[in-house]
């Protein structure tokens, strides 16, 4: 059994289902995991380093995948994007800042477009410029992201760009995500959070353990581990993590955690070589409510297939007609 | 033809489809008008003015209709409670703040105890406390809400309140919402500014007409009008509105803005007296993209049943079994 939709048929693959491009997190054995499971894996180009995505790249073996960049960071360093393209991906995607530059290079190498925004405003630019599939994120989202929730905005794109297929991702942890998103009109899901806790993620199992047993009511989307970091995010874009020690010291007082940065700064990088997860951060979404095991990835894809048809069926029976 | 879920069969209705009590703007004629679609209307107890309560409970005729009071708001004057109960309101629901005090006498009078949550911690509390319908609200909504986002969250409280029917409300503007709701298990659910732009709203014509001109994209959730008018409003709960030169001008310089409140309320009193929607608020959330007319409340809850069957039937359409 499978789901069908103008994603799966662009695609090529069996399943609606893409796994997010998180930085540091999703590497060549999570990517290829959910791609020979029947979903997309997208490997994630993060902040860009070239050493880490060619091993990452290298690890996929003979599975397809697809890679992501920060757009903002892309535009740094135009040749990684070559260096990509030459990989021959099953798809690039490009989020947070204007695609419109990378597009054009894109297409004409073969490799399918899919840009991510977070508004409809950006959607239809995107939609103009060229992209080939659209996701439209939503701020429940773990990791970065704007400031619209996902229920509203999956609907505004998919009419804002009717010939583009729409991704829906930002809050969908299970299979109720996926049929929800598809019932919205949607093509598929982008799923980050969810595959944060699988095995092949590259998480510290403590913080793996830790998207197990939270809550999304304990999320916070912030711009300390940003600034702290030195990263030169777009204002508009926050970075969503659980609350911990960290965003609960320094949330609402960058100034003054600015005013120490060496020592926040050494604090962290020990924080991060320790794995203590009340300083480093986990980065999971609001999604983490559904998030009780750590299963294999292509475990989990085909799981989501299942309760999404369970869910679609659960809502047609809902249907009542009347007697004549 | 209508969906049938455990919340219809509960409240007695044909549709699983509630009007958010708007204050000032949900009076009779809009919640009668939902009714007696199928759907239940709820009158806005709001900031709580007897004689309004009473009046737009008189202009429901022979409708059915519900009513429902800012928990925090009911807790300065409990004597509006009984009185409200004595009209035999089909329901009663209570959001922002402890609805534990109230709950026991609500259903001692035999009304249905609706609660409204933002949280997952919140539902559960609502439920031991003996809520008898769950409404999940997400910060997509208008009006207040508070940080979650609607699409993580109802399928956690629908996870959380096993025993209890769970309702999806925060950024539903069609029924393909309602078929994501209940997709996701949800029984139904609450809209709110989707009927602010319809003819029976009290809200202004040129309120309305802004909601069917504006994007999502340019809401924002902010405490300045609570402030400019007194409303004490615990601080988890901000107020979603079209962005204008109003919030502009004061979002993020609310202590400016408090020292010169006597000119910033004179003016706002102008403002709501001229219809001045530059600095009045336009009280609509992120659906509003999927505002596209004023239609009669009546006619809005039977296209969004409609759209909800077309929206399921699209669902499952996408189910594809493997040749054997």
């Amino acid at each position: 059994m499978t789901l069908r939709t103008p994603l799966t048929e662009l695609l090529g693959i069996e399943h609606p289902i893409l796994s997010a491009p998180m930085a540091g997190v999703a590497g060549g054995a999570l990517a290829g995991a959910v791609s020979q499971a029947g979903g997309l894996g997208l490997v994630g180009g993060g902040y860009i380093d070239p050493d880490w995505i060619e091993r990452e790249w290298a690890a996929l073996g003979n599975a397809r995948a697809g890679i992501g960049f920060i757009t903002w960071r892309l535009a740094e360093q135009p040749a990684v994007l070559e260096a990509a393209l030459a990989r021959r991906p099953a798809a690039m995607m490009l989020s947070f800042g204007d695609p419109a530059p990378y597009l054009g290079r894109i297409r004409d190498a073969g490799v399918l477009a899919i840009c991510q925004v977070q508004t409809v405003a950006d959607a239809k630019r995107a939609a103009d410029a060229g992209a080939q599939i659209i996701v439209a994120q939503g701020a429940d989202a773990g990791g970065h992201g704007a400031s619209r929730g996902t229920f509203a905005l999956v609907p505004a794109v998919v009419d804002a760009v009717p010939a583009v297929p729409v991704v829906a991702a930002g809050g969908v942890g299970d299979g109720r995500g996926l049929a929800a998103a598809l019932s919205m009109g949607a093509s598929g899901v982008l799923v980050g959070s969810r595959f944060y806790a699988t095995s092949e993620a590259q998480a510290r199992p403590e913080a793996k353990q830790r998207a197990v047993e939270a809550s999304g009511d304990q999320t916070i989307q912030s711009s300390v581990y940003d600034r702290a970091r030195g990263y030169a995010w777009p204002s508009a874009f926050r970075l969503r993590t659980l609350r911990n020690r960290f965003t609960e010291r320094w949330h609402g007082r960058e100034e003054a955690m600015l005013e120490t940065l060496d020592e926040v700064l050494a604090g962290f990088g020990r924080a991060v070589e320790t794995g203590d997860l009340d300083e480093a951060p986990v980065v999971v979404g609001e999604a983490t409510d559904l998030i009780r095991d750590v299963p294999l990835a292509g475990d989990l894809v085909r799981r989501m297939v299942q309760e999404a048809e369970m869910a679609l069926r659960h809502g047609v029976r809902c249907i009542e007609q009347e007697e004549t």
